[in-house]
């Protein structure tokens, strides 16, 4: 059974190796475990639904409160504490003809609707605002089918409420892959991931989701719209990029064809180890930059990996790659670059190869594959210390922002810096590291991930969230980067929308906004206010 | 001095090899030279202009009629007939004041606005369309310089009138390539290869202009539109795909900024035959979808590569070729394909060794590079045979869609055969060919040339080719492809559109274009019919 409140399989459970248990205090002080509410004393609390009755429509109070909460923190903080806003009910369509009859029954009874995949959405795509109109959350899970595979093409028609594993075992069975492995691989959807612009974590090889999403159908208040399935096109502007993180608002995307590679050949992973954060980066920057076919590559800053090794539990493995490291020259703050490839053998091996000698030009020394592999084999597993610090007193989110190369230094140092002083007039401290781990010829992203303590009260614990979100999205703005790189706007990013798509951008999507969906009814007040009943 | 009335410098003329001339009168029977006008016949018609005095807006006659004109064969036969209709004035806005200062100055004075780059529209983007209103000209050309250059992050600043030889030259001097290389380079503009979605010749490894296209500025009716020069994002809609392919209605872009790229280290080309379309199609196929790093796959049709063979003027060679061809197995009527890699060294050689084993695997035989480079040195030739065969009497068109992979070679032979067929009730044969220039892991496009003899009425001719467009027009419809894979809509692909966009999507668009230009000042009659004011 899966976890009403926090993230993943209630019966997983992921510890944390003493020495980075002692680390977190080190740098955070202790935790003090919550006092959180049960689902019964939650449940108690949900109000009858205000929907009409319609057979497809439950609106049973624990169905309803499984469906009111992502994974942003302050979701976690509402569901922990009890304070959360239920929808009045919850569909389960099976068809488009079911999608559409959904719509019209929201429009004639005048319920604004939220589009439901996974539930993974970290920036409150799912949080029900306050808005007179009762809710009706469409959750897509059933309509989780491979409807059509083009082999020639490498073409496959997916019904969007399919998850990542559903998805990837039904590719794997006629030997293909999509290669689209977000963080919340497990649990998101097709739907989710088109219509938050998400991306894999080997992009760098397949493609961010846009690249894949070669078409699809979208269920709108105004009747479908139908992206046909071409290979790029110069006829006029590109309406996939409007469905592309559109974020409900345009309506229910039912179907979406994706572009699927055959099985590659061969794949390889290695890691490397530099003296500090800007070799590595300087070493990252010319692999993307002179094209080198990888599929992934991944920068830990220095505290990072110092973590990520101390994750291990191996403790004594770690002392000793540390005193190799330092034989090796590369210091007491050493910096680890994963990277990974995969297609024709020939071609995988010429690109390890020159990444190899790459690296070495930026003082970098290799591990082989070992620590690659183990990233690998442990990726989706990290969501589930949040539980885990949870219980101990801990609060934990990450936040990410992507910037042309210039500027990646002085990112990752402002946003650490805003974080990391973010609390200070109250004596808190706040932990924070950071990671590149999507490069692009002309920039990377900027991943961190933070920890503070708990406070007493939830509120206050929530403030402390908003206060170091502010702090960190300021820095953002104030370097050029975008507000999100992968996790979308939903309703925590929405105010720092116009800073990069200006007040005439804006206009723009609101007109288009308006033209599919004029009674405003689909996910209001999430990605942009507006466009205005 | 450019030809106000063909293709390119009036010193340059490319014969065709006598060879060549008897394979075309041996499919179309001879031509008759057409009775053109002189530029004096056509001037002494252009008609007073309508505009009222302004600085910056030129109107001379014949600086009207050369800005009146695109490189359709509509815009030929006009000019050539004399049916031309000039604009009424034309202005060389210097900086984004003086383009603010004209929309005001259109709006003003109630006129409309033509964007104009190099020229090269073979769509009809520059056709002075029917309207009560005065129509303006806005030329770019004066607006051609490099304003900012980031070697870290490999993007460069551009104004939007640079035309493609100063744009590498600009380029080339810091080390540095974009890589865009469409057949019109010589002559078009960096604004228009973004406003109609151009493609390169090398797009496969460079990327379409899409993927280059960063960040920009664009000048609106209702201000300016601010893109700016991120890595990709999810927040929200990309609005940059909505400026790739807006054909001048959404406003005037005027500065652009660009991923460039270090200059390769190395690069190679390679030469195949194989012994039928299929086989090359399957060969070409298998190399993208198995992510080779290429940057150009290049495969001709039987006939194309028969008429390729003796436009290179070279008989003895050819027959010696063909003989060899022959003897190894690959019959009478082989395809040749044509292929480029760029990049780090070792990735290059393992890029050309794999292609080459699936080559192989596929009956292709390889003939080294020397046709390939004879095609890289010649490639901008091209067009000036289209002189050369309009003195002749032959009119030449090139027409270009893209299909997902399971259609292409149905694509090519819908195409063909609607074309050759296309005027056999008048009795005349049409005669075309195709190539396969730009491929995807899903698809490809299917770029089909086409000629037909001249009628000695313009008219005749015009309709001819109305014809030929409307047949090969449905054929691509029919099965399933765009409308455009690199010319853009303009006006003759315009009656296609909503078969691709849908009405939704019409609709959609419209908002959007209401909303930065509610008077339609912008383009009107282009890419799409309304708003309406």
């Amino acid at each position: 059974m899966r976890r009403w409140n926090g993230w993943g399989e209630a019966a997983v459970e992921v510890l944390l190796p003493p020495s980075a248990q002692a680390l977190l205090e080190d740098r955070l002080g202790p935790g003090t475990p919550p006092r959180d509410c049960s689902l019964e004393e939650v449940l108690a609390r949900i109000p009858p639904s205000r929907l009409p009755n319609h057979p497809q429509v439950h609106t049973d109070p624990e169905l309803r409160l499984r469906h009111a909460v992502g994974q942003g923190l302050p979701d976690w903080i509402a569901a922990r504490s009890g304070r959360i806003q239920a929808p009045d009910g919850v569909a389960f369509p099976e068809t488009n003809e079911d999608v559409r009859a959904l719509l019209a029954y929201a429009r004639a009874v005048g319920a604004r609707v939220i589009p439901y995949g996974g539930g993974t959405s970290v920036v409150g795509h799912l949080r029900v605002l306050p808005d007179p109109r009762p809710a009706l959350v469409i959750d897509l899970g059933r309509m989780n089918r491979l409807l059509a595979l083009d082999r020639l093409s490498g073409l496959a028609t997916f019904q969007t409420g399919i998850r990542g594993p559903d998805l990837e075992a039904a590719l794997r069975a006629h030997g293909f892959t999509l290669g689209h492995f977000p963080q919340s691989f497990e649990y998101s959807t097709l739907g989710g991931w088109i219509a938050t612009r998400s991306v894999g974590q080997f992009a760098l090889g397949y493609g961010r989701i846009e690249e894949l999403f070669v078409g699809g159908r979208v269920e709108t208040p105004q009747g479908p719209l139908i992206l046909p399935s071409l290979p790029p096109s110069a006829a006029g502007p590109d309406l996939r990029h409007l469905v592309l993180g559109s974020e409900g608002r345009l309506g229910i995307l039912t179907e979406a064809v994706l572009r699927v590679r055959p099985l590659p050949e061969a794949e390889a992973l290695g890691t490397f180890f530099f003296p500090d954060f800007d070799h590595g980066l300087a070493a990252a920057r010319a692999m993307v930059q002179a094209g080198i076919p990888l599929t992934m590559l991944r920068l830990s800053t220095a505290e990072e990996t110092r973590m990520t090794l101390l994750l291990s539990g191996r403790e004594g493995w770690v002392r000793l790659l540390r005193g190799w490291l330092r034989l090796r020259g590369l210091g007491d703050t050493p910096c680890m670059l994963l990277l990974a490839a995969a297609g024709a053998r020939r071609v995988v091996h010429a690109a390890l190869a020159e990444a190899f000698h790459i690296a070495r030009r930026h003082h970098g020394r290799s591990l082989g594959s070992r620590l690659a592999r183990e990233w690998l084999r442990q990726r989706f597993r990290a969501p589930y210390l949040r539980n885990t610090l949870w219980a101990m007193g801990y609060a934990v989110d990450t936040l990410e922002t992507a910037v042309i190369w210039a500027r990646v230094p002085a990112m990752v140092t402002a946003i650490e810096e805003a974080l990391r002083n973010g609390l200070a007039d109250q004596g808190e401290r706040v932990y924070a590291f950071s990671h590149v781990s999507h490069v692009y010829p002309h920039g990377a992203n900027v991943y961190t991930t933070f920890l503070f303590r708990l406070a007493p009260d939830p509120e206050e614990s929530l403030r402390r969230w908003q206060r170091l979100k502010q702090a960190a999205s300021a820095a953002i703005l104030r370097l050029g980067g975008t507000i999100s790189h992968q996790h979308g706007v939903g309703v925590d990013h929405l105010p720092y929308l116009e800073a990069e798509k200006g007040p005439l951008g804006l206009a723009i999507l609101r007109a288009m906004l308006r033209a599919v969906d004029p009674e405003e009814i689909m996910n209001p007040g999430k990605l942009i206010e507006g466009p205005g009943r």
